[in-house]
């Protein structure tokens, strides 16, 4: 599990960010040197990079400008805590990353989507070595999602209709990339999913 | 002048911030519809990218991220501010545009360059019709820039070495594309200058 790339995605409410913790508990208790993290954010510049995305009026950027600030949030959390920490051969686990983009922003409109994808070739790269689609019902995941709505999530308030295009993105994502991408059924207790990705973490990177 | 687009580079100190405010106002004074604006920031989300870029321990973005972070900046600067007014028929003046990312952070290191432009190319696309280059020895430039430093202003704190690579960079860019760039000597009155940099937009643009 040593110098690991682990990421959870989904749609709101699926329960990735319960299953990315459980995770990195479980691994850490048996011994593994673990850094849990998130996206966007995840070191004290790109905290500062979603506060700036997230915060006020929804249509205060675009599109396009949003993928270039998530991009650079990525490329600080990148360079400040991911690489040196595969380096240093800790496993990472992330709460969402680079397909979250591909799905939230890339959905948005014509174009964008290969925009996010030529941004995150040149200025990236970095994929992870296996990444837990929690697939989820999106009017269950919806429903989860609002019950726990703060001011700053608007990143996850996109509507019904936007969960159900993404829920198809991400199982379209899973069918392309198998080697990286596993689907798991998240319409389960907390329990018995992360039992299911544990066993598949330890399979394919043990 | 009607839609016409103009913009003013030079290493610090040169005279440039100066000399678009007084071109603003002559096309002004003279019943042209002009907006003066600025980079980075020039729109209020791109002014608070600025602040974030700017303000801290010049250490807290990588180059990359940087870049990243003014690329954002422009985007927004363009789609509130730059290609509206030039759509309804205005003249905009920039003090700082694309040439001083080119410069400034393609000059920090390999490979760097190559980013602006390639981020250039994909998120931005827009030249100015006319870019006056107010050229200065860099030593005089860097005195008058360290004299009204304020906090803020790491962004042109960066040394007379940088400064001297900058001017060749910025010399190499008008030879490079003479049907944009106008070099203009800066080593004088601003009246001096500002009669000049008129001239050449009248001739250029009218």
């Amino acid at each position: 599990m040593a110098g690991r790339f682990i990421t959870f995605e989904g749609i709101d409410g699926s329960g990735k960010s319960t299953q990315a913790r459980m995770l990195a508990e479980t691994l850490g208790a048996r011994g593994i040197d673990v850094v849990a993290t998130r996206e966007p954010g995840g070191s004290p510049g790109a905290e500062q990079i979603r506060a700036l995305v997230l915060e006020g009026d929804p249509d205060r950027w675009s599109a396009e400008t949003e993928i270039l600030l998530f991009t650079a949030a990525r490329r600080d959390h990148l360079e400040r805590l991911i690489d040196p920490s595969l380096a240093a051969g800790k496993a990472v686990v992330c709460d969402r990353f680079a397909d979250s983009t591909r799905m939230y922003q890339g959905l948005r409109g014509p174009g964008l989507r290969e925009i996010v994808d030529q941004l995150h070739a040149l200025m990236i790269r970095r994929e992870p070595d296996l990444t837990f689609i929690i697939d989820m019902d999106p009017s269950k995941g919806h429903a989860r999602a609002k019950g726990r709505q703060t001011a700053e999530e608007r990143f996850e308030d996109f509507g019904a209709d936007l969960q159900v295009r993404m829920r198809e993105g991400f199982l379209a994502l899973a069918e392309d990339e198998p080697g990286r991408c596993v689907v798991i059924d998240g319409d389960r207790t907390p329990e018995d999913v992360a039992s299911d990705v544990l066993r598949v973490a330890l399979d394919r990177l043990a």
